[in-house]
């Protein structure tokens, strides 16, 4: 699968601060004058920010594991195409909050769904990996405390239960084991400026080296 | 791949006649008591109903290829599991205008995706396959013809132009010619009554011999 380096993402359970975090690796690339492309999944285009709100609205109809994740890998490949590879080709950094390893960690961790099926799909229709994935990892108690009060109805994902986002942890924990090349993971559980720190340090790292 | 003897579908162009026909298809089958469901795709559920218009709305966001046939594909799979299945499993016949042929035939042969990725999302995620196969076969012109003055806007399909739908024609009677025993092709340009009347024979005649 084709990788790029300046392709950027950014995972981790609810309230692990990857929003918070951004706006700092931003920050440093910004300074050095490159264009930086801020976005995020699901969504980043409009068909793709629409097919966010189906997926997630929680007065929505309900969609079973494979239809949920169908829905946000065509969200993707919208992304993708419309607007990840044309920024990259321009020569900007993409920094993205959330991408492929979110449908391994929530639909398949999450909801149980195959590894094997979601792979297909981004084998098939995606083919692009982040050069750098930075994994914000956090106690899932303290990650949902830092959300509390943040929106008066939670969201299809934000509603489910402690087990699932303890099964969402493991998996992304797994992921970033298997490929370290690609993975930096992050403590998450400091004040938000030296999490913020270490993410800076990593990027410029992977940026030194790439 | 499962296919089940009470499981029918209506494919055909624009205007072939499939949902005129699906009419006495149904008045057929409950004349001898059976349970009969008509639904139709992309739809058939509340959230596939909802990709359905995500898909043809002709001021949304435009989907490119790929992302138009993993949201036909989601809208599929939440329709077969919340829908089809179930209705067979307690004994009903579904009749369904469009499935997952129009998808080989539309996002593979009118916009050109390989059917190996079609077949693919086929296999994986959705599994279930028609008994039998209606396709209404009809010249493009003249079914458009029949549409001409049906929708004051065309949805996004109906919008392409005649090539795209010689193309459609063209993957549908490839599909057809490839499978004889699923398929019955119908010639859609007599009136309604005779090609209705030739719908009932075959949907009879399977039925026979099921
Ligand atoms: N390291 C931190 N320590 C304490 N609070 C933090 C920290 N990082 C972020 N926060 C706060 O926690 C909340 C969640 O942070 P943020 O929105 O960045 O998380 P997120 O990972 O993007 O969450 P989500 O997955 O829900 O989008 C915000 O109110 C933010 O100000
Ligand atoms: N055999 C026929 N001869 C003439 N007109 C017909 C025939 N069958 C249907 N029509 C008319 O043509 C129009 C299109 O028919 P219908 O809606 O059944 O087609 P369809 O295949 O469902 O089209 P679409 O793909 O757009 O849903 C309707 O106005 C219908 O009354
Ligand atoms: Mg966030
Ligand atoms: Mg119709």
């Amino acid at each position: 699968m084709a990788t790029h380096p300046r392709f950027v993402s950014l995972e981790g359970g609810e309230g692990a601060g990857k929003t918070t975090v951004l706006a700092a690796l931003r920050t440093t690339l910004a300074e050095d004058g490159a264009e930086v492309v801020v976005t995020r999944e699901p969504g980043g285009t409009p068909l793709a920010e629409r097919i966010r709100e189906l997926v997630l609205d929680p007065g929505g109809a309900p969609a079973i594991a494979e239809a949920e994740l169908l829905l946000v890998f065509a969200a993707r490949v919208q992304h993708v195409r419309e607007l990840i590879e044309p920024a990259l080709a321009r020569g900007a950094w993409v920094l993205c909050d959330r991408y492929t390893d979110s449908s391994y960690a929530y639909q398949g961790g999450g909801r149980g769904l195959d590894a094997a099926r979601i792979e297909l799909l981004e084998r098939g229709f995606v083919g692009l990996r982040p050069g750098l994935t930075l994994l914000l990892d956090i106690d899932v108690a303290r990650g949902r405390e830092r959300t509390r009060g943040r929106d008066l109805v939670p969201d299809r994902i934000e509603g489910e239960r402690d087990e699932f986002f303890e099964r969402v942890r493991a998996a992304y924990l797994a992921r970033a084991h298997a490929e370290p090349g690609r993975f930096r993971v992050i403590d998450a559980a400091p004040p938000a400026e030296k999490v913020a720190a270490a993410a800076v340090a990593a990027l410029r790292g992977w940026r030194a080296s790439a």
